[in-house]
């Protein structure tokens, strides 16, 4: 199988588990339901899935755990949207090349997707396709990866960054937390969910997760000023404007790319010891730092 | 012991809990965490945990797994009312005698601090206090009980209600899923933290709850119009201003509360086939029907 066909079967999955285990749309309170799936279907780049799902072939985890974890994966990515996107945090009209939830509903609504979301992700992991000790394993990876020393957090510290000078460190400290840690997780609950994991193999594939995670925001960074907003389908330029301070903006275009390239490498060299069962992670980091969009 | 003893036993206990499982304030980022702390500790009448408790005296469950169920169920409460009291929703400035989390700190600070908490109180139940079974069922319980088929649906199901007449079973759909989904869970999750429960004890639990959920709006919609500011620790006549829906607007004052005396007799019924064991149970709805604030 090529990558681009395991990508598109690993992608229809994640769909048809997203599309599982939200609520459906007839089922009371509709309107929030609906807003729920608007948010999360049809749109994105599954990133956290598709290492979630990379990193289960190592350890011959079953494909409908690897779904059950994905699927709340993207329901919390996809709640940290909803919330960032409202007034009160960065004010954005535009995502995945659609109108944000506050915008197409309104802003209690998008309050509530992203509560609900949260919830949801829960649910999903706690479906009995995993065994407890499995569910229970995976609950804490994604509590702590979500949460106020981890995707909450490094929001907070985003947040109150605005206008200020920071320095490298702090800015990778705040994008550890802010896309790191979620990264991080997609990947260990991916190995978690299969049986042939140990602390070795869980160690160096969290060093695999840093180097993609900073590679995947340091990319970010650049295509933030180097491409329009109809090709990232959100809106260009935000972070500049904002007054944000990103990669490109503390050490340069020219230092970003070759920074994206030298982690690529780490990644692939936090590998290593897997062979070419690793290769679909491999190709994962490769497509991150590659990708235009 | 009484009733109060054992009641401040088991509120020193959950204060002791809260602070262990919520991340000290020395901990970057130490402003959320603050907050964090700011919204949860030192106040609130700690129903959930009370009830959690109460129902885990039925099943023999040790008191440091009724904590960690405890501390998580009221964080979810308590993440509920800091995104309810927000601008978007229902805009209030006092909560529990003090100002509310984004009149204290901003709103994306308020936005940051429910979210942060819904995730902890999932940290909180994969303690290792609670066997992984545990962990995985009481997660369950409570990310059902807490999402758009609970808690955060039943709050969707009031926003759209505001300016609206509803039908009293209307009115009852919508408490039982904003209030009661969670009361529920907190007497479920008590019961499950031991071992000694059955699906029998469990539907008799949850004719309980629904009781006592139900008693616990009417006597929050007679007080609303009945009690001062002060004395509630939040805004009085709120809901009457806002245009809201209560008992009190839809069957009058008098028969709200013949309805509340209905309530705690039927949850009195339905801890029958416990006999004394079920004496703090009892004891709080008794608490819930009786209270002045």
């Amino acid at each position: 199988m090529t990558f681009e066909q395991w990508m598109r079967s690993v992608l229809d999955r994640v769909e048809g588990a997203l599309e599982q285990y939200l609520p459906a749309d007839s089922i009371e309170p509709a309107r929030l339901h609906e807003a729920m799936r608007y948010a999360v279907l049809g749109g994105g780049k599954r990133v956290r899935p598709l290492l979630c799902h990379a990193a289960g072939e190592l350890t011959g985890a079953k494909a409908e755990c690897l779904d059950a974890a994905s699927a709340a994966l993207e329901m919390i990515h996809v709640y940290s949207l909803v919330h960032d996107d409202m007034p009160c945090m960065d004010d954005d009209e535009l995502r995945r090349g659609k109108p944000t939830v506050h915008v197409k509903y309104d802003e209690a609504t998008a309050l509530l997707v992203g509560d609900a979301l949260q919830s949801q992700a829960f649910v999903a992991l706690t479906s009995d396709v995993l065994a407890p000790a499995q569910q229970a394993a995976l609950v804490r990876e994604l509590a702590l990866a979500s949460g106020s020393i981890g995707m909450a957090g490094g929001q907070a510290i985003d947040l109150a960054s605005v206008g200020h000078t920071l320095t490298r460190p702090q800015l990778e400290t705040m994008h550890r937390l802010k896309t790191g840690a979620l990264l991080r997780a997609a990947v260990r609950m991916g190995a978690l969910a299969g049986e042939a994991h140990d602390a070795a193999m869980l160690k160096s594939l969290d060093a695999y997760s840093a180097a993609v995670g900073l590679a995947f925001q340091v990319v970010d960074d650049i295509l933030d000023v180097t491409t329009d907003s109809a090709t990232l389908g959100k809106t260009a330029g935000k972070d500049a404007k904002d007054g944000k301070p990103t990669y490109v903006s503390i050490i340069g275009l020219d230092a970003s790319r070759a920074l994206a390239a030298q982690l690529r490498s780490d990644a692939h060299q936090a590998l290593a010891p897997f062979g070419a069962r690793a290769q679909r992670l491999a190709e994962l980091a490769d497509l991150v730092v590659n990708r235009v969009s």
